[in-house]
């Protein structure tokens, strides 16, 4: 079994390797050669993998526009995650006091304008509005990836502040939505433990804000529309989630306009990889030295 | 010559040929298959001609640490461009306020506090800090790339709100940092010109903010700190710059304390490819179908 060591000494021997570069603040990483070169032929392992699904490949920057985000629900769910982007619209003079509060060791956050953009959560939300109306018969299917924002800082390297996603989005009939996302939880276990990852699938719910958030948490789990593939990288009791499979039902459907040919509203669902995470599991599994990973495992995404 | 068409003629075919993806802000774009395809390719084709040079590799996320952003000088003389992280740290009651604010179609602004991250406006930033001490005899090279950000929506898509910066940044002594420079405009035009892109350099400024700004970019010029390799993708008057090389002088090696080993103050310079406008520049000037480019350059960046 794999021996489990907490996370400042994991991190320390990522660093001391090359692979993480610690920038000051906690979970923004810059990444070293070998790392990105790992995370890259993934990255590839999940295209050959689903090659034949034909799927409208879209990739889309860390930033969307705030009016679907206001839309989408996350400000509802998770607000203490999400991430806006505010910039300086002043004159010369209201520049000059904003330097002079900087130097002054004070914060400049009154001088900042809320902008149209903000953060992209997760890498599927671009994609609901782009489907809006009516849906071709065999509905849709999207291959998705951008850098992720989450408000969580942590010194925990699998808990990055920004991370990438790499995501399948299927949009179509709620038995499309649930078939698909029941086949990409054995296609990805298949996938990881090829890799010497043997990640479990396991009933999750996302991190609700507030009062009414263990509310809704139960009832995501008690109707089964999250699960996870999880596997220990720094807590042997607090796996870490390598991969999310999420079924939204009616939700984006609702908000964005989306309908089925038969004039339903769509269902939708989504598969997740955390491309940092599986390339962080792979790290601990392996070793920091990827010339020492096993032949099978270097064959496959060794740089 | 490259016929001239205007900026929204060329989205619009570059949307209608699947290579960029609207979102519905000015500034920021989905990519299709193809557009990435050939971004990747550009990107190695990068790799590849200065593999020798054997650069610290190191890959930053689009958001970095806003202590060393606040001490960098880009709100001085950038404030506009700028884009700063606020989030939600309020209580349940808060929250209420804010979605209700937001149902009501107001600004949630106010329940917005500022984080210590902001959007990274330039590849190179988050290395100054990372050089900090003392360098080696032959100073350093990077090699680094990261989404950027510039908030100035336009509905030009050469001139994105988020796009991708490859970079490689000298840092040792002045006569150093000035001839990387200068070898890299002569190297950049060959890899460019190979690609049937006849970019030519040319003396810039970057674009100052407020009254002052004027006099600093002349002083920019005069001094010749800034030079671009240019093309007309959307105007032939003024033509866009696909790449730009930079001599910082002494600022980044005062500001964050970087020193040679003779106890001087470090002098950096910096070369940028935007990775989304060389796309754009082939896309234009071969034609939107990349099988019916000419073979030389679809030996080297087709997909």
């Amino acid at each position: 079994m794999t021996q489990v060591i907490p996370e400042k000494q994991l991190l320390a021997s990522l660093v001391q390797h090359g692979l993480l570069v610690p920038t000051g603040v906690d979970g923004v990483l810059g990444r070293g050669r070998l790392f990105e070169e790992v995370i890259e032929r993934f990255d590839r392992l999940v295209s050959a993998a689903c090659a034949e699904d034909d799927a409208e490949v879209v990739r889309f920057p860390p930033v969307i526009p705030r009016r679907d985000f206001e839309r989408s629900g996350f400000l509802e769910s998770f607000p203490h995650l999400a991430g806006s982007i505010f910039t300086f619209e002043g004159d010369t003079k209201q520049h000059h006091e904003m330097m002079d509060r900087i130097e002054a060791g004070g914060s400049y956050a009154p001088f900042q304008t809320m902008t149209d953009v903000v953060l992209a959560p997760a890498a599927c939300y671009p994609v609901y509005p782009l489907a809006a109306g009516v849906l071709p018969p065999a509905g849709r299917l999207f291959d998705v990836a951008s850098y992720c924002f989450r408000h969580e800082p942590s010194t925990d390297p699998a808990r990055m502040q920004i991370f990438r996603m790499r995501e399948q989005v299927r949009i179509g009939s709620p038995a499309m939505a649930r078939s698909f996302r029941d086949r990409w939880i054995e296609r990805a276990r298949e996938l990881l433990g090829a890799l010497g990852l043997p990640a479990e699938p396991a009933p999750a719910n996302d991190p609700f804000f507030g009062r009414g958030g263990k509310l809704l948490a139960e009832n995501q789990r008690q109707q089964e529309l999250k699960y996870e593939l999880v596997l220990p990288i720094c807590s042997a009791e607090r796996p870490t989630a390598l991969m999310s499979f999420n079924y939204h039902q009616r939700h984006f459907g609702e908000v964005f306009g989306i309908r089925t040919v038969e004039g339903e509203v769509a269902h939708t669902a989504c598969v997740g990889f955390g491309l940092e995470r599986i390339a962080l599991a792979l790290f601990k599994t392996h070793g920091c030295v990827p010339t020492a990973w096993p032949a099978e495992v270097r064959r496959r995404v060794g740089p």
